[in-house]
């Protein structure tokens, strides 16, 4: 926890909920990147957190972007980035949307389907692609789906064609999964990543880069997660492993590594109640939900540590939402605890809240609105 | 479907993803709510979607209304109500915003536990006041919990307890849960009400009003859902058999019934694409997914009826948002069928979206804005 945090919140006394975000604490993730992984070039994936400050910060650290539409693209320019530190990273994309960030000058573009190379070779002639392969990893707490990438055939197919059609088949990116928590995944994807340079060159196409994805974790409740460290030894020992002394460059698109724990909710417990005499179950009700910001604990999937004020005395909970929405329960199968002395009134601190949490929150659910970010 | 909405889609041709509400529809939903069950007094709940003229209308049809927070209430003042028409239903309140809507001149709230009493009795003396009774219900679309009302014997003794702190123990509320599509439910919950109140009666308080929450139907894939009239008289059996000649004032919180058939999002296909040679599924892409206002889809709850250009020729499809966010997927266990002629740049009609849409929808994530809503 950073004391310029709770130190702003002491002074200015915000109205919760908020979301603070401390701007150090993201150097210090950004520095010790770039120490572990200097061969790594940083593409921060704006959709963990799209602040302004935040977009700012890492322009003046010299970071690249993995931007998700053209929104994302307009605020990256905004902040004074030229375009060729930008990906549009999205494997979906509108044509016209594809179009118009290229007339903007990005020349870097992701694609995992015939339909978007397509779409790619017709509104960005010569443009640099790359290709995202499935790959099937385990270990990762935010949902794993197939949404994203290709079988290892048809990526091989779709870069023979990107080249066919005037494209640059520049490289093959994949993602082991946000906030992945088991290292030995590393090695499972590049090695099928490097199988696919291997059938690629084979067939002619010397591919320049290799795009990591994201997946580097931060630092929940009960993670008992590998440290930055330790992620890069693995990532490093597999690059060698794999590709020996032909070697790509390497690009990453971290988000929730890099701002995850920079940020804390402050949030107010609104009621505290029981449902009957004979089940003793404690519900502590905060104004703060699924729909105001907390979207990942859909599932209870992501289980953020809550730190309540009171002596050490505590008991299980079910934590919910302040809307009228019977959904809008934050964890009940997973059991928290809190001070048996919590009352209503009393302020929490929701940690490492800085990624996914206030552009995922609902416009105005209940009459509720987004949640407000202040960057310090 | 309504021709004014497919006129207005042709002649307009509006960016898509857009949510159109046929304010038409409404008035027909509201007009045979009041049809078939005369003696209800019917609160619209506001969350279901807080358009501006959607309130509007429904101030000039004599509505009244249910809020779940102070913006609601300033939102339902703003159109013209007057206070006595608004029931501040949310039993997850803020002190201040008790404090707000009571010097506004709401005097009906509702509460499930002794600590909201407490909040009431304080900020809001002498008002009316409904306790939210559990019930058990089955048959739910939408996810039922127990996050909101209390037992029976709890009620009982906290009614009575906000009668000692000099409010107006007024009724009983209760929800069988969106989207119910079991009429049978209705005579449990009512019966279990009309229990709490002849125990209340032996305890020398006469109760004026059951409020029967929301729970109406409307018609999503598949429903085969009962008529607003078989509703209605499975409603009044109840009524008549649990309370015979000693029938209470009776108010409803429709959201869903009122407004749900009036809206048709338009969204269209971004991408089609399969991840493999082997696997023959058919991914469809739209640009509105689970953070753009179908929110609903979270664990496949609520089914969309879909409709698509085409022949008649369908296949099975995985349906998937726009977002880079691996858990943006609509339906993938349910098989939705589309044309197997569908491709990119087509519209489809994502049906009955007139609830529980707009305002879910995220602020700005990946950029994407939240989802807009015309009311015609």
């Amino acid at each position: 926890m950073t004391t310029k945090i709770l130190r702003f919140l002491a002074e200015q006394q915000p109205s919760t909920p908020c979301l603070i975000v401390d701007l150090d604490v993201i150097v210090n993730n950004y520095n010790a990147m770039r120490n572990f992984l200097p061969a790594v070039e940083i593409f921060y994936a704006v959709k963990a957190n799209p602040a302004k400050e935040v977009i700012s910060l890492l322009v003046d650290l010299k970071s690249c972007f993995d931007a998700a539409g053209r929104q994302e693209i307009e605020q990256i320019i905004a902040a004074g980035a030229t375009t060729d530190r930008i990906l549009f990273g999205n494997t979906i994309k509108k044509q016209k949307d594809i179009a118009w960030a290229y007339d903007h000058g990005v020349r870097l573009f992701a694609f995992d389907s015939k339909i978007e190379l397509q779409k790619l070779a017709q509104s960005a002639p010569t443009s640099n692609v790359f290709c995202r392969l499935l790959v099937n990893c385990e270990g990762a707490d935010w949902s794993l789906s197939k949404k994203f990438g290709c079988d290892i055939e048809m990526a091989r197919d779709l870069m023979i064609e990107a080249q066919e059609k005037g494209l640059n088949p520049y490289g093959i990116s994949f993602h082991v999964g946000s906030q992945q928590t088991r290292i030995d995944q590393w090695d499972i994807a590049i090695g099928k990543t490097a199988r696919l340079f291997f059938m690629l060159n084979e067939a002619g196409i010397e591919l320049k880069v290799i795009n990591l994805g994201g997946g580097l974790p931060t630092r929940y409740l009960n993670d008992n997660i590998a440290s930055i460290n330790s992620h890069a030894d693995a990532i490093m020992s597999a690059m060698v492993k794999y590709f020996g002394n032909k070697m790509p460059l390497m690009i990453m698109e971290p988000g929730r590594f890099l701002i995850g724990n920079a940020g804390i909710i402050e949030s107010e417990v609104v009621l505290i109640s029981n449902k009957s005499y004979d089940e003793n179950v404690r519900w502590v009700y905060l104004d703060i939900g699924k729909f105001g910001g907390l979207a990942e604990t859909m599932n209870e999937s992501i289980k953020y540590s809550i730190q309540a004020p009171g002596d050490g005395i505590t008991g299980p909970v079910v934590l919910a939402g302040p809307t009228c929405d019977s959904a809008d329960i934050l964890y009940e199968i997973f059991q928290y605890q809190m001070p048996l002395s919590l009352k209503v009134g009393d302020k929490v601190l929701i940690m490492t809240t800085g990624a996914y949490t206030a552009s995922y929150s609902a416009v105005n659910f209940n009459g509720f609105g987004p949640l407000k970010t202040y960057c310090i």
